[in-house]
């Protein structure tokens, strides 16, 4: 890549933490934390992620605690949630669009860095997929909800979209930059509609006695 | 090994993830979860042990996503749970069974493997028992359920039960499958037997004031 | 350090597990779970912080799975406690008091050992951190209770006062014994004075509508 391009693709990472910190620090003031339970469920959901990707990879010790601006965008974004956020009836719909570029952004880029990095198809979509939805378990499972991932409309569907359409460009064309645009735009895309749509998968029959 | 023994071996490991992943995507259907949902458990479930075995052990990265008949075997089995289990009133009975059998192969397999690798006695019946119920840990944890782990009788009585069978027999004969059947039985009798008969173990006293 | 420093600086380690391991016994016991689910809680929080922090660091496998001592503190720890525990109205009382001192001797030890193994500032604070929360996590999620470091009183800023001292002093004079000591007796006094006089730190405004 150039270096823009390496800058971008920079930039792009750090928007993705910034926006999962800002849906952990909004669920933080939700339930009413203090001021340090805020910081560490944003700081824990915006580089959570990050750091379940390195530790399943095999990257000691995780990037996430050496690159300061990681943890320290994470850090303030959860900071100025804790002074400046919406009132408590409007709070949810904020949390979901951050969510969502969190998402996106994640599914993307993480697909894109495995598949530069050597490994085979299948692994990336799951690298994508995990650096995508681990943060924002780590937030709902510390504050005791179950995970989105597993309730809310096409959540898993779109991280596996994005993490296979950045997969899938990064193979062809080498350009790891175009592919996370591309697959974050899709995921945040579908995330962001099938909300507002109220698009479901099917649930399973009902079969009683 | 010989080439049968080795197949034979490969084969409980496979049928090991399809019983947790089974067990995994019935605990998803109960809770009314759609497709996405149940498959997320399941899969977690599945290659849930599998996974955090790797991650203590330092195989990077993990096994569970590289070999593809693992995720695919765990995938498909929930994918036919959603579209056929039992009625609601029966699924309980199933979950448990399923998971019983899981129990029974993840520890007696994950401590003849670890044994195999050359770590001490300890360190292979941990590896065995962490490997059998990390996979149900991370099912309950997800749908927000205390660990049938700390709960449920002779549940990780019966983990250790199959780990240390199998890491003995392994030191002994130095014959893994061997080990892993016998140990297996073990712990699945244990568990299913306990259950059926209601064996519980002491709970503490209650010193009220 | 001397031979006497390093028996000191170890024997420290293992009066944190022992402490963290006596504190998850006793919620077990409350939670009336039976003599193995207390058994697994306890050895779950005396033995997960260090777990996370080789996991974290790369340290395969886990030095608590290798080094007899520490499990085997945490099991006896749990196993007396299952039979000799308080009434269960003051057993918060004394779970407070054990999980106090893990925190504070786990982040000052934490921080200390990464200092020495040369990691820079904000890594050493971060481990030590971590380590000396993560076992408390475990166990709070374990029985589905919102972690203490995110609702109870200076929790976190005790791990991170501790963390921030050991590795400062780690830096400057280079005795990791001293440091921890300092380190840890100072998190442990802000945490149970802070609970002790009701400090706590402030909250999010509520803004409705």
């Amino acid at each position: 890549m150039t270096e823009l391009a390496t800058s971008i693709f920079e930039a792009m990472w750090i928007a993705g933490i910034l926006a999962f910190a800002i849906s952990g620090a909004l669920v933080g003031v939700r339930h009413n934390l203090d001021i340090l339970g805020v910081l560490v469920v944003g700081v824990a959901t915006g580089i959570g992620g990050g750091i379940i990707r390195d530790v399943i990879l095999g990257v000691h010790p995780p990037v996430s605690f050496m690159v300061w601006p990681y943890w320290t965008t994470a850090l303030v974004g959860s900071f100025v949630v804790f002074f400046i956020h919406p009132s408590l009836t409007k709070i949810r719909r904020f949390e979901l669009v951050f969510d969502g570029f969190g998402l996106g952004i994640f599914s993307a880029y993480g697909a894109a860095i495995a598949t530069e990095a050597g490994f085979d198809i299948m692994t990336c979509i799951f690298v994508g997929t995990i650096v995508s939805i681990g943060g924002g378990v780590i937030r709902d499972m510390l504050i005791n909800d179950v995970p989105g991932v597993l309730t809310r409309d096409m959540y898993a569907v779109s991280a596996i979209l994005g993490a296979s359409v950045a997969t899938v460009i990064t193979r062809l064309t080498g350009d790891m930059l175009i592919a996370s645009i591309i697959g974050g735009i899709l995921a945040i895309a579908l995330r962001l509609t099938s909300h507002a749509r109220g698009w479901n998968l099917p649930k399973p029959r009902k079969v009683t006695a």
